[in-house]
């Protein structure tokens, strides 16, 4: 049977990304506790293409893929997987986006009631034949945000909304990625107040409270964003972003950062 | 060329809906003003097949669409689109859904600042040979909520967030149907405050301190909606509900209701 | 502490439901082996509330969604959810819907390759104090569709593309619902071909002549799956209906039906 | 009244951009036959934040959004735009991201029956007081893609599905971006086929030929748009990709490449 796709192309172009996208998989993350959260992820997986071939093999992308849902998955895991792709395509790079939905437990301030909070993640590797093993995670953290104009302007009350604060970080060489519950941990710090999936009435006082206590605008958040991620051991480079979904309008409030950290 | 759509069909079997989905095309509403409001629709439009044919004609819903961009679309002209519908298909009924954002001017209620802000609306609309024309019009109302078990139990502040009340009514045969933007007006008085594009400070102040006067779970915004629903003249039937985006959780709380109004 | 919500309202309006909307949570699901299968569950979950009070208590459905994580799920257990919800929320009659993507192992048709297919699938559950539990289950199968016409009229090739089929079930007292394995099976048979996440060249001959030889319209699907779901023993009650992402335009072609099965 | 945002801030961090979100408006296109389109646009603009200020003054977009509904929109009006955020943000620099779906008239290739198709489209704009105005060009045509695999491998047929190619483009200083209506054409013709929203059967007819004379992979398509975009009289630099919804799979096949062309 013939192979259209590694039949020769003379059109002279090397193509950067090519593979496949929108995979749903069940995969396995590791968790602080050293144990395995499954997860629902979403795929996007691709590789270089040299010049001179017609096309890649798609259905090797499914093989490689269908071998990981067992095992659990972290940054080692991810360079495991670029590797066989690189050999198994013959290709230069390769890269993968994994997203999941993560569950960390989080315990309502005062009842101490525990619950479960969805965290959108994403593991993103990229690695070259000639060029280094690129790990990025990142993650959206919901939380809540109190308006300080609003609290300083008005006699009584504040408005307040959801946001989310998403990161993407970079590590350096030799540094281990900060764990999921750690590094949401250290956001939601960052903002008038954590969210908690559940709440008896006393917890619902003292978050009120707290963010009432604790106002900042969707810049405040980011600065005191920037300037935990900075303190992070062996973080090489972050991008971080806030977005308020406004209680007062029907558009969001915005505020997005990255720098090289020295 | 053969027209297999009009081939015979053995499996006794007559089909309720078919037609197309997802069609985007440029509208124009008719405004409270006598003026027209051009949007971007996106239509599902259907007809009945009856069993003896094995397919319907496509493109002739598409046909019908083509010559409705330039007229404007209320009620009636809801109705001009289905009895072509029913003609050109030879069809024993119609539906058709046409979904657009709709734009009504807000007032800042300090500095009276205009702005434009989005609802999303729908006109839907079915009828058969033997049956009466049906218009039902859907909008979503934006507005802010405020908790009163929050405000009561705190020293001070309250959680409020966005939410949306979501609107479905249908009127008596000879009673015309509300203007969007009264119904707008109507609906977000329910709320704790309605939303605005476009707030200076002395606005956000405003608006602050009459959401913390006025607090309101989501059922009490339900319930309202459904008293200030039983007075409009000539309504037959409604279906509302709200859901509000919770700044303290990450998921939304919600309440529905529908009736038939005597 | 004051408990707002337990105050009495005199607007006399009994609410049909209320509750929480957007969880997202581990649920296990109960496979036709006998085994269980970990899916990430997006829940709405309501009760009624009686004209008497001023609202429900929102914590609850949390509380009793947290207990439901390790257990795995299917029609009695949804049963019994909705009884607990009846009892700890002291309501007339509660409602919950859990959605979820499946996995299903599909067998590449010649290499014998197996990877896994992901299916939309939903459990909704109602019941009252005096009403009976109802059950719904809810899948989306994805497919291929070739169309008759386009093959008729040309000399060669035959437009086809991806759709959906999406099937509505409830099932009479005493049967029980059929497996979704077996569900997607039978519904996978009544389209152009099934899909496959994972193909060898000898499959893609074998899948595109199998699509050649089988050309359906949406309506064709339809008519199929009717006839189908007739034949299923014990069904009371079925909705469907066949979307296809037409390759030839930028919107789908559409059909659905429903009946009660006499 | 006390206005917060510019009060002093010292923790010594400036913001990249901040502003506003997910805001709806209608917004007005010039064609290319000198007339203007009306569209519905969502819009995300934000400035730079200097160290020294708490924070920026959110309603002041909106003012400057409201004023630019009535006038035609293109590459100049876009500067003009960024223009005014500067001095009314006393900003550094300022980013605007206008996206809106914009309709292209197609002709049906045999019966010449004319319709609408709506394309995704994006003006993306940044400019800084000491940095040129970069305009960028972003938009998605979707198309057929008929797969020369399956039609070499098959004895008849070959499996088709639409797909997406999206491109973002930037012209050299002095070049005028290309029309929307140009770039639409260019973009189909490296596709199997074009889509149309309106097609008689002879057109099916001739459409399902022509795809099937001309298939091509994702790789094939995405090689072709380079080649067309590298002949672009001053381009400086673009960005493609192609994604397929594949009939016969439940993911898509994709392909991405970008270069500063010399």
């Amino acid at each position: 049977m013939k192979d259209i796709q590694s039949s020769v192309d003379s059109r002279g172009i090397a193509i950067q990304q090519v593979g496949v996208r929108e995979i749903h998989l069940p995969f396995r993350i590791r968790t602080k506790e050293g144990d395995v959260q499954q997860v629902l992820a979403q795929i996007c997986f691709t590789v270089s293409l040299p010049q001179e071939y017609k096309g890649t093999h798609m259905s090797r992308f499914m093989e490689i893929l269908n071998q990981w849902g067992d095992r659990p998955i972290a940054e080692p895991e991810m360079e495991a997987i670029l590797d066989e792709a690189l050999v198994r395509l013959s290709a230069a790079s390769a890269n993968i986006e994994i997203r999941f939905k993560y569950f960390i437990k989080k315990v309502a301030p005062v009842s101490g009631k525990a619950s479960l909070l969805d965290l959108d993640c994403c593991f993103y590797g990229s690695k070259g034949k000639d060029t280094r093993f690129v790990f990025e995670f990142r993650v959206d953290v919901p939380s809540t945000s109190l308006c300080p104009c609003s609290k300083s302007i008005s006699r009584y009350g504040a408005h307040n909304q959801r946001g989310v604060m998403r990161a993407r970080l970079r590590f350096r060489k030799g540094y281990e990625c900060i764990y999921i519950e750690d590094l949401a941990e250290l956001m939601e710090r960052q903002a008038s107040s954590p969210l908690y999936p559940l709440l008896k009435r006393e917890d619902e006082k003292y978050v009120t409270e707290h963010a009432y206590d604790n106002p900042k605008f969707v810049e405040d958040i980011l600065r005191d964003l920037v300037i935990a991620f900075r303190a992070l051991p062996g973080l090489e480079w972050f991008s971080v972003s806030c977005e308020n979904f406004e209680s007062i309008h029907n558009h969001n409030a915005y505020a997005s950062h990255e720098e090289q950290v020295v």
